[in-house]
């Protein structure tokens, strides 16, 4: 996500709203929106920097989209305009032949008003953005897509469950999710303690949750556990020092520390994780809360793959389904 | 310390060098440069947040030097000109009548060209600065003050022992003390990484001699221990994130996480401490680095009562001698 050349804090009490405000056309089963299913004909273009991009990355893996949809990996920084596709050859994407994303948001748009956000998806033979509202994008994946899952694809959104799922995505959304931006973006020291405090009371009150449960919902992996995942995952490397979430770090909360490296030890969650793209998207972009730039070199990695124990809880992680199988080689993450 | 005015990032290979030019009077038993060692006569001022003036509050607590020297405390925060006495009635230090430390520096020396710094000592007749030369404040109060130490003071520097507290001091001084500015200053990446080696390599050596035995030299509390104290209470509230020294907290480092806490609950460490003054220093001071000047709300503080285990490995906290008794109730932390 990361919209630029908004105002991101509101003056009036300084507390950081976010821009939700999304390109809403929808890719369905019946094209309803003009973009039907259709395997090859669709472009998904994400950062691996970005925990809204993150969710799609990890999904697309879980359900064994990579053949029906293609991926386009913009790179960790950006500037005021665009994220740009500087890590391809030539800086330029090889399938959608643009160096800006904002080419494809102008494409359909002339005029876009708002900020140019990853994940978005592109149609290739128009090179016309689809959609940016990562909210909906992953649950279609789930729920438009099928026809394109792999053999043992897991139930992400499972009917008899989206109710609980739903309810648990708007409080990871509002106190985590955003929760983190809440603090780091906060225009005083007020709306700041203000923040803090309400991030570390829903991560109190998820600790609780996952104590006694392997998931958020059900006992195997669905949307909400993806969703809460690519914060966590970005917990100690950037919002513990950079967003000032530092009553503690991740690692020193047992619960939700094991819970995100069970995961993360997960095939389609840990693999789609790049350490250092995340930790210089937010200390370079951010020059308003890093104005030197300097990337930390910490925090050590290495308990990401230590034992977690959560198998003690039950739970089967991927249901009646399976794990999905190594990335496709062009998607690896370099020394992940 | 926190020499102000001086431009602390050599432009060349963009690392930190600190000014380490102090005015180098002494104050001494024989009195041979002028100023004799005399209850009464002078006046300490440090500020809580500083952890250069931190040693001089612990020798002086350890020593029971608080009746023979008394103490002026400079608020958290100041400008590029001077400490100034914010915390007191009328913003004025009530024995010295001045409100800028630079006064008593001026008094002395009416051109003097470096930074304002705390700890200094100033000569309350004639409201003159005599030095500001921390590293040799703390010996001169064992080695010169002697007359005035309390029944039971610990020998700090005893004889035997100074080949190799030097030793260790000049370790800690520049790997430790001095190696988390030599993070937070750096002026590039390469100079930041450097830096952060050169700190964690150093801290890991000090685990290790940590990990036999109680103390850094000898089997009790020495000027060594106090010097590395001050920088690691001060870690995890401030050099972790502020600093970007973090690889671990010290909280995820066992040996020194326990040393940390050992000399905190041992009366005359802890008892100096005031947190909350150390975290709006940095955070409110360097705005170079986090210019909204937000003052982050954690960590969570309550680890530092926790047990520490560290009597297990022998030592005599104050050797032959006694713990000191509680602070004076004016120089008591609030909330500590």
């Amino acid at each position: 996500m990361e919209s630029s050349g908004t105002t991101e804090t509101s003056a009036e009490r300084g507390a950081f709203t976010r821009d939700t405000n999304y390109i809403g056309t929808r890719i369905t089963a019946d094209g309803r929106d003009g973009y039907p299913v259709e395997p090859g004909r669709y472009r998904l273009v994400a950062a691996r920097a970005c925990p809204w991009a993150n969710r799609t990355l990890i999904v697309r893996r879980l359900l064994g989209l990579e053949d029906a949809l293609s991926l386009g990996l913009c790179g960790p920084t950006h500037d005021e305009r665009s994220w740009t596709f500087d890590l391809d050859p030539g800086e330029v994407d090889p399938v959608l032949g643009i160096h800006f994303l904002r080419d494809a948001y102008l494409a359909r748009f002339p005029d876009y008003p708002r900020g140019i956000t990853v994940p978005a998806i592109v149609d290739v033979p128009t090179g016309q953005v689809v959609t940016n509202d990562y909210a909906q994008m992953t649950l279609d994946f789930t729920t438009e897509w099928t026809a394109h899952h792999r053999p043992g694809a897991p139930e992400l959104y499972p009917d008899a469950l989206r109710d609980e799922i739903d309810e648990v995505n708007r409080l990871v959304y509002s106190e985590v999710n955003n929760g983190v931006y809440r603090c780091g973006f906060a225009g005083g020291q007020a709306a700041y303690e203000a923040a803090y405090d309400r991030l570390f009371t829903a991560l109190d009150q998820l600790s609780e949750r996952l104590s006694r449960r392997r998931y958020l919902v059900g006992d195997a992996i669905t949307e909400a556990d993806v969703r809460l995942f690519t914060t966590l995952v970005r917990f100690d490397a950037v919002y513990h020092g950079h967003f000032k979430c530092n009553r503690q770090k991740l690692a020193e909360l047992p619960v939700l520390w094991a819970y995100a490296r069970d995961l993360f030890q997960t095939p389609g969650f840990g693999d789609t994780v790049d350490f250092a793209q995340i930790k210089t998207h937010y200390y370079v972009v951010h020059s308003g809360i890093n104005p030197t730039g300097i990337v930390p070199k910490g925090p050590d990695l290495s308990g990401w793959h230590t034992p977690h124990g959560r198998e003690a809880l039950g739970g089967r992680p991927f249901g009646d389904g399976t794990p999905p199988g190594p990335p496709p080689a062009p998607e690896l993450v370099p020394g992940g």
